[in-house]
């Protein structure tokens, strides 16, 4: 359970990263919607491992294949439906360590609830998985282009080193999607320098969706910021979520925190463009707190299948930062929540 | 839309503070569940306003009534329906004010989506809403109870000033719901004296989960915290929301984060009781960041339904601080969230 | 569960004949459509018994009262809740009898699903619950009504007495709805003849929706004729339903089945305005076939809770024939599922 | 809209013929099942056309590839995904017909709701939509299959001859999967004789469940034979649906029509092993009433793209009589169907 996503603009996903394939169907896109395969393609290799020092050296090759939906690149109104191949599924020979539980993993949940063996690969808590919401993502950006709404997600800081100014063009240049070009030298040799340890890093992802019409969203249960909440914490490592000076609000005074109106809204965006769980047509904005790679090379105390005492230490291609590989896959929540409200039925006649 | 939650455990809600009742159904309850009128009410009477100097004086008689659902007070598998009449309604007479957008409400968004007046009291908006929600939540709490789950949220914080300690005891006993029996009176007047001012202030709620077992919580999209994350985001003013050590986490290296594993599971609580997704048996915990009541009577500027500038003061009977109003709420979305997984179909055969 | 329906116009309903009060939410709607609270009154007149010798004698009194979603008569968004008290519930002093197990009744099957006692009353099997769709239904009517679209359900025939010729005004003012004034006497007294001897005769409700545009339906799973099929095997005592010439094309060759095509669609109606589970844009027709009602004054054999062979009288207020009862519900059932297709996501951009 | 099925055996299906793949996924299956794929296969070559005269020549590779949810054989909780290319794919050289909307298709619907082009394969009505259904159900049989359930559907008639004994045995070895041996014959010459004059024949189509235990279906909207209702309604062709002696209970008296009570429920079957919408525990039986296969080569009066009057005769490889290969699509959606109930929540503690 839990594979599929939405009301309207739905997204059924499946795979695992030791199985053939992954893929996602998205049932509800209207006809007539442009599609771009290599624009697919291209968001896909923005979330590969092996770009950077940064991220995992494992060679992925996301290659993605549209199976069904499109009538000369425009959408049909059937389901559309993509798959990508697992090319690079190393043999499974750590016999010894995968008897055991890796701390900071999914290995301990997946086997009390499935009785999967840790690590046996069976599960969908592998980063490969956000694959496909990366794929649906894209589209949902293609669907939402024509409408002037852009999403952007970039590290904001790692570990204690956080970006005092925002530079969008650099962060989306910069290996680990740095915001702060004067700290980003300073952020990058952070990461590596605890990555040689064998450690890895905690991070905060600034994220901004412009564009977005007032009105959107829905009372009470299905509020926006409450479908985009939940939609950032379903991206594992998300241990945090704030709207707009979420944080800080709850330190301030009403008289500081709201935020005056004009006469197209909000002069002020303390609130992250969403009040009452309904957009204000400000740019929403959010920041999503990263816990560091469980994965790491330094020992831990853990137990083994049998219930032993053991120590483990998680050797292999892992990422010293998700923040990088994280910001697409946030993006594409995003893009996936809003595209699921642009289609939602009329609010009034 | 936006009104109905859960998947087995389903709640549907109605209602708004100036309409006849507040009411909801609850679908999906098994049949054999002993409910216990007296019990509801008393979980509404918490979150009822003029109970203390810290919430808003305005009298509500949240009287409850079952209309259905029930044999012999043993739920039937028929869905569970209650009311609770608005008896307290102030005329609408501040006809001045009720043509101006309240700065930090959601006046202006209702009024792009629904093309509703400000301050008419159509939308599903206010806080009297959630009313329905601790409805459920009381009865999620008898369906839960059984298993030995226990879900409690208390005032962490309050705008500068923050709990030291955790006394439970004491904070269901404290006006504020305040935790640390030693800041307390501190808290009291900080909330008082920013009162006074037509001022109101934020607050960090506290909220813990025990005796929920290992394996709950679905993968990708319907992970425990996802759908938990996203409860805590549908209640109103909530800005932020942490699991475990969340906020921390994004500064702490793996090393320091991950928890160890013992026999029973993580030995230690970083994670919050969650770990992709699902629950480790460890207690969950949160913390929902709470912006100020928007509503104070300072001068602020905003304008009116002609779109001309103007400036407001929102006298009333308004909370000085939402927190202990908001967490027998949070503590009811928790419930609800819980029961839902629950009742989920098996993960094993 | 299964007490909620629909994607878009989504309807809750509650409520057993014994309890306090009948009820249901509409959540969907959006603001602005206009409800008349009396043409909502008028509908479930038209389904309550004791209004002719066809029907139970029973008085209910269905008095509705809506509790929210209303601003001056018009939707504002926020969910339409409506109840109606049960004034008319008989004392249950028939211990002896309702110990057994009713033949052709849900008592069988309530009792092996939830443990309740045969004619307990505690569950939703009782044909007062149809009380709720019938108000849905006419919320619906209002919806579409703009639109042209008409939903009218009549008695086609009872037992062996069929009508030869549709008079829809005739049949509305008939209190058996019988299609044919011809042969409405006919029906009547049979329909009589059977009552008089404790017995009661099964029906076929013949059921149109007229100014329903092309292209309402989708794909797959959620054809208009799935929708609309299950809908009207949701109405307790229909076990048989056919599109068009449903039975007949079963029977024909593809020449004669297949409606040749003209510029504005299909130019007969074999198909029953449907193709590809999409409407075609000629009006929807369809057939229901109503069982004779349950409870009869004829002995019967059957068993008590014990598992002792009994024999039973269902003697009391029992329609003699359900059809002028239930094809108001056939309307309702109709009209909500319409209006959920009225109110789908755009199909092409 | 409308590709996914099922609120807790949930199956989302893709693919048009005329595209790269057919394929599914099933979310919801618990971990543990046992899945043979070489069944699944047997189970699509039961659909498969170019079997026998009475069905279209044209030669379709359904081999299926199992993409992900499996570890060694058993389900790991993972959703299970599956795809089958297509191999057959015959150019699109008519481009005459091609513009001209056939009589008895979706052409029309489909023009009208996406703007498709006539006969474009671009839609989801081509019956080759059916192998992810089959597929679906084929899993739905080994969930179920260790409850002892089974699910069978076989030709009741076709045209105007109808069994008269049922030998299901003799019916799975019969190329029209005829349920009267000595009629078969009959049968067959009937379709073959309609069929080399170009037309296509209309048939009847039995299917049973055996082995439902009592208690599944839920009240009013989810109702069991709503449910089954829907889902066979949901099969293109299918006109008419009844359960039990549906049709006939329309002219009977209450009397006749109701089945007497015994220790282990209804001694009859009369019902079609269903009352209130829940098992009885008695076998579940329906008949599915199957239009002509509308495509004929006989000349019918149609309009062209620019709504023009033509005549259209649609060569190709088309199916005599739907009937054998609509069988299997019935049983999978009755199984997959009834797996939905068999996951579903507890209906009591």
């Amino acid at each position: 359970m839990g594979n599929i996503s939405g009301h309207y603009f739905r997204v059924a996903t499946f795979g695992e990263s030791h199985g053939p394939a992954m893929g996602l169907i998205i049932d509800g896109l209207p006809a007539g919607v442009r599609i771009e395969e290599n624009q697919i393609q291209l968001e896909l290799n923005r979330r590969k491992p092996g770009n950077s020092p940064f991220v995992s050296p494992r060679k992925e090759d996301d290659q993605i294949e549209i199976l069904s939906g499109l009538t000369d690149n425009l959408t049909n109104g059937a389901p559309l439906a993509m798959i990508a191949r697992n090319v690079n599924q190393k043999p499974k020979d750590y016999s010894a360590i995968n008897k055991m539980f890796r701390p900071g993993h999914a290995d301990w949940t997946y086997y009390k609830k499935y009785g999967l063996e840790p690590q046996s690969g069976g599960g969908r808590s592998s980063g490969r998985e956000t694959l496909s919401r990366v794929a649906a993502g894209a589209v949902a950006r293609m669907l939402l282009k024509p409408l002037g709404i852009t999403v952007s997600a970039a590290t904001l800081s790692v570990g204690p080193i956080k970006s005092l100014r925002f530079d969008w063009d650099f962060a989306y240049g910069d290996p680990l999607l740095f915001l702060d070009p004067d700290l980003a030298i300073q952020a990058h040799q952070f990461v590596l320098s605890k990555h040689k340890l064998g450690d890895s890093v905690g991070a905060v992802i600034e994220l901004k969706a412009e564009g977005v019409p007032a009105g959107w969203g829905d009372p009470v249960f299905d509020k926006l910021n409450a479908r985009l909440g939940g939609a950032f914490f379903s991206i594992g490592a998300v241990k945090a979520v704030e709207f707009g000076q979420g944080l800080t609000l709850a330190q301030m005074l009403g008289s500081e925190a709201n935020d005056p109106m004009g006469p197209s809204g909000p002069t002020t965006n303390n609130h992250g463009g969403i009040l009452g769980g309904i957009s204000t047509g400000r740019p929403i904005r959010a920041r999503l707190f990263i816990k560091p790679t469980p994965s790491i090379a330094i020992e831990q105390k853990t137990i083994d299948l049998n219930q032993q005492n053991a120590t483990i230490k998680v050797h292999g291609r892992h990422d010293p930062c998700l923040a990088p590989r994280l910001a697409p896959v946030a993006e594409a929540m995003c893009l996936i929540t809003l595209a699921d409200f642009f289609l939602a039925p009329p609010s009034r006649l």
